[in-house]
């Protein structure tokens, strides 16, 4: 089983209005609310995919609540924690006049007590878990280094992990030697920036390729750093792959960094080898991109596209 | 006691932000919740004022839970009829750089045995009234004369009403004969058109003069037509009064028409003369203008205002 971690869990809010006013008033017409945070979306692509999966994490309130009923609705199993504070919601204003715009709350705070429950019941979890995808910010309350804790119980545990996080609690997770780091481009240039002590941009896959060597000398086994258009470029320690989608993809990358996770979650616990597994998460993020809804997956677009991607040995 | 109907309770939601940009994502930096609708809102301000009131209404799901909570929280009586919908809510997002900007989501379906489980708790809750504050639109579901059949109800009872509703449900409200109906200018001109069956707008004192007649003919015992910074025009069969501000009052608009209803109902229950109520009315309709937080009232604004409102006859 794959296990998910969202320690900041979202209720995912769109509305939908004809023309977006700055300073009027509104009347939505259309209100659709999904599950989300990015382990949650993690977890209702593998379970649309057919793997198992367990959701969990810190949720709470209302809006907890409402985003346990939206996963049971959906069939993903879930084990979250409930914690006192009210879950944030993000509210995506989608115009039929121009791009989306996200109102994005703050997380909850979480109580020591919440956090040690929390961690208690991941304990237990682990048990049945191949495989454990820990993704997303951390709320207040919860320690930096969140991560690195839970990467050293799997590891206890003997049990695989992928991290896909940013900034600080992304650098602490990384030391504590997680199997698989996913940063995009920006989380990339982060990393290397806090390594080197001094700001560093990463532009193309040359620069990646020299951050993500950084970023496994840090502590992880594997880098597979997402570059948008130009694809994954992934460090193994014996390998480096650089996979590319054959065509450029539009539609909406919300979703495309969650599908690759996905993808390299199950590749983990498969034991694929790398070619396949980066083959497997390009086309899986294409498919995202396609897709018509944000976090679902274009099954025609993926098979198409799992077909025709390029996977690379750089030399 | 004054009792406040809100049939299309909402959950009040201010998200703070920096600079709103149409097309970006948004750091919400602070979330304020308040249990709104505008019989909600009367509620609240009647309890500040320290006169006896019970919120009752419709409310449904977590919002619905979540609107009763902070009712209870602020020391509002409340007895609400729950329904399965879930209530609605309003987000708006203050920017320090321009004018509120709204959404407003669609209202919850009412189901036919809701409606009437909500007429007997109304009729219940009518045993201990003296005087009922009809507020706000009608959620899906809920017959376009349902404010009539609460006139009726009410009247039966020998309970006062005060309506404050639009459009068509205002139109058979009216009918049905309240004590008082308090449209803004808007409202009247809508009001007169449906009576008139052709379309008016109102300008200013005469033309508003001129549609309360038409109203009062329509039904309503008394009509109090609000014009913004024009102050009141009341037609009370017997008198045509005319009260206005001592002088312009800026701030935020919102919450003026909900402190006037307020302020009438209390009028109503004590049976004031009418130029005392308007003068109550006008400055504590002044005072939620001036207020800091919509919908608050500003009590030293309050004292002064109300010393020096006029209150005209017209011939």
């Amino acid at each position: 089983m794959i296990l998910t971690v969202t320690l900041n869990a979202a209720l995912d809010v769109t509305y939908g209005v004809d023309v977006l006013r700055p300073g009027t008033t509104h009347r939505v017409s259309t209100v659709v609310e999904r599950a989300g945070g990015k382990g949650v979306n993690v977890a209702r692509l593998l379970h649309a995919l057919g793997e198992p999966v367990m959701a969990t994490g810190l949720a709470g309130g209302a809006t907890g609540a409402r985003i346990r009923d939206l996963l049971a609705a959906a069939g993903v199993p879930e084990a979250f924690t409930s914690i006192d504070g009210e879950s944030r919601r993000t509210v995506v204003v989608a115009s039929d006049d121009g791009e989306p715009t996200g109102f994005w709350e703050p997380g909850p705070r979480v109580a020591a007590p919440e956090w040690s429950a929390f961690l208690e019941r991941y304990r237990g979890l682990l048990a049945d878990a191949d495989v454990v995808a820990l993704c997303g910010s951390l709320p207040p309350g919860v320690p930096d280094d969140g991560y690195a804790t839970l990467i050293g119980l799997a590891r206890s545990a003997g049990v695989a992990t992928i991290l896909d996080a940013d900034g600080g609690p992304a650098y602490l997770g990384i030391r504590a030697r997680p199997d698989v780091v996913k940063p995009n481009a920006r989380e990339l240039s982060t990393l290397h920036s806090i390594i080197l002590r001094r700001r560093v941009q990463i532009g193309g896959v040359s620069e990646a390729r020299e951050a993500a060597a950084a970023v496994r000398h840090l502590g992880a086994q594997t880098v597979v750093a997402s570059l948008g258009a130009a694809g994954l470029l992934a460090d193994t320690g014996d390998l480096v792959l650089h996979a590319a989608p054959p065509e450029v993809v539009t539609g909406n990358p919300t979703g495309a960094g969650d599908a690759c996770v996905a993808a390299l979650a199950r590749g983990l616990r498969s034991g694929r080898p790398w070619p396949e597994r980066l083959r497997d998460a390009v086309a899986l993020s294409a498919a995202a991109v396609a897709a018509a809804v944000a976090g679902e997956l274009s099954p025609i677009d993926y098979e198409r596209l799992h077909a025709s991607v390029s996977v690379t040995e750089l030399p």
